[in-house]
């Protein structure tokens, strides 16, 4: 079997393939820095192509059966530049970390920890309970949205039940779920829960129902006090209206790991949004990092690796976005 | 009822319990400026104190029938020093942020979202998945020591088991408690879970069973990853051996919220140790905040209220660490 593991993400897997492939299966990778002609060559190769994106600027790939997208996001992969011939899947296995960064994101925001480690490492009481200092708050009786109820949001709200959280959810197609929320509803319920949410978090699929499903009106709605994390992707929380509402104290802060932009090898250190959300000192902004983990990775290879296993083998393939054409 | 405030944690809750009561009762409240006879005069007049600590230096209180400690922690209270015919009552109500605070810290330890937070507001990408930077730690799959399983123990429980991890429990009367851990023993079995656990987190009341149980041995039988958390009491790990076994890679890391000396009106700026803790990059320190939320006050001067009631109505008291003597 001929497979070709195409970008970084993809490459971040290549000692995890190898050693569980051995020479069943014969590697190759791509480079940014590849000829065209190489790239052309390598793609008429590839039986089995791992790629996070994949568009018209791609080769052709006339042997492709099987197209293995390391990761759950579709929106950099054009589904009709991949050969009808093969078969389309993905892997989630992020949730339990996107949970827990959710989790050290509203922690950190209720408790402070990090900036009173700070103060205290130059020597600083402020807040011990002898000089009575400010309190912090709690996570336990606040409210959090989860915008979708798939494997992200329930694991959210898994642990925010434990937290003593009371969750409200939405989903495209609202159905019995577990755990079971407080309150759910198709994403037409969007107004009716933001007015009673302390944290939304943003977990849906970008696509064009969710882009930009939070506007000016939507972020008014809120509390002022409230706090949206966006775990998603930046588009589906409009760009200008997320940063003005922020800005004007409209709701109480963001906790924001995707963006607008991203870097390129042309420009690695583009700033991740044309507004200056670095400025602002209520936003709590890290790099698409909420899904990337040790743990993620093990799970998300063993995973494709089991989909390469299950082509060897005439299985049939787990997590097939779009099946193979005949 | 005359009811005085003694001390900085009592006066905090001077309006709750003004706001409760009106004029159904009488309050004063000491300062650290009073003069001797001032102090003498109020103990005099007072039928119910509220103070965090007691020693041989307070005054006499012949009229003395209930002594409401609006904390959990007894260590600064000389029982024998307090009137035979009043009755001691303390209060708890810290579980939630003290485990919500565990959580915050062990969070910050492998996700790393403050360290995160501020690289990217100053625009630096490392990390971002594209760029296959360092994938972050996970909570689920960890084991975690809790040494004492009361309220904190368990309630620190109840939320690992939803992010997955496995619990070890010690306490000094091991018996069925809720939530069930994977091991339960007697404080005796330390060693026994001490080479399993990838956080041990301390939160037994300082006794002389507890003082320096975790010394040079206890800390050398841990993975050289773990992290000791400490929410209890400074001294139930040994000072020195803690920073040796921190500065020495001998363990992980420290998240470390209570300690060796404390900061007075004449020393404010105190070091919380005599060793430099706060040196030592592999440590997160705070003052002594992990049980101080708005929450927590909120719970514990509606029980320390609920006590003055009880008295004024021929109740019996909660929480009775000794009762009065005839």
């Amino acid at each position: 079997m001929k497979v070709l593991l195409n970008g970084g993400v993809a490459r971040h897997g290549i000692d995890i393939v190898s050693q569980r492939f051995g020479d069943r299966i014969s590697l190759r990778q791509t480079a940014e820095t590849d000829a065209a002609w190489t790239m052309a060559e390598n793609m008429k190769w590839a039986e089995v192509l791992i790629s996070v994106d994949c568009g018209p600027e791609m080769p052709q790939a006339p042997n492709l059966k099987l197209f293995l997208v390391p990761a759950s996001g579709l929106d950099a992969i054009d589904l009709e530049t991949v050969p009808a011939a093969a078969a389309i899947c993905n892997v989630y296995e992020h949730e339990i970390e996107i949970a827990e960064y959710t989790f050290n994101g509203m922690l950190e925001w209720v408790a402070d920890l990090a900036r009173r480690n700070t103060a205290f490492n130059g020597g600083d009481w402020t807040g011990t309970p002898s000089m009575v200092g400010e309190t912090r708050g709690e996570l336990a009786g606040l409210t959090i949205g989860c915008l979708s109820y798939g494997n992200i949001g329930r694991a959210v709200a898994r642990r925010a039940l434990a937290f003593d959280m009371k969750v409200l959810a939405l989903t495209q197609n609202p159905r019995p779920l577990d755990p079971e929320p407080a309150f759910m509803g198709g994403y037409d319920n969007l107004p009716k829960i933001l007015g009673a949410v302390d944290f939304l978090v943003i977990c849906c699929p970008l696509s064009e129902r969710t882009r930009g499903i939070i506007v000016a009106a939507e972020l008014a709605a809120m509390k002022s006090s409230a706090v949206v994390i966006n775990v998603a992707r930046g588009h589906i929380a409009d760009e200008a209206t997320l940063f003005a509402a922020l800005r004007d104290g409209v709701i109480g802060g963001g906790i924001l790991d995707t963006w607008y932009h991203y870097p390129s090898p042309d420009n690695a250190t583009i700033r991740p949004s044309t507004k200056p959300y670095h400025e602002l000192d209520n936003v709590l902004m890290t790099p698409h990092i909420s899904g990337w983990s040790q743990g993620q990775q093990r799970r998300r290879w063993a995973k494709t690796g089991n989909n390469i296993e299950a082509l060897m083998t005439g299985h049939e393939s787990i997590n097939i976005i779009r099946p193979a054409q005949p």
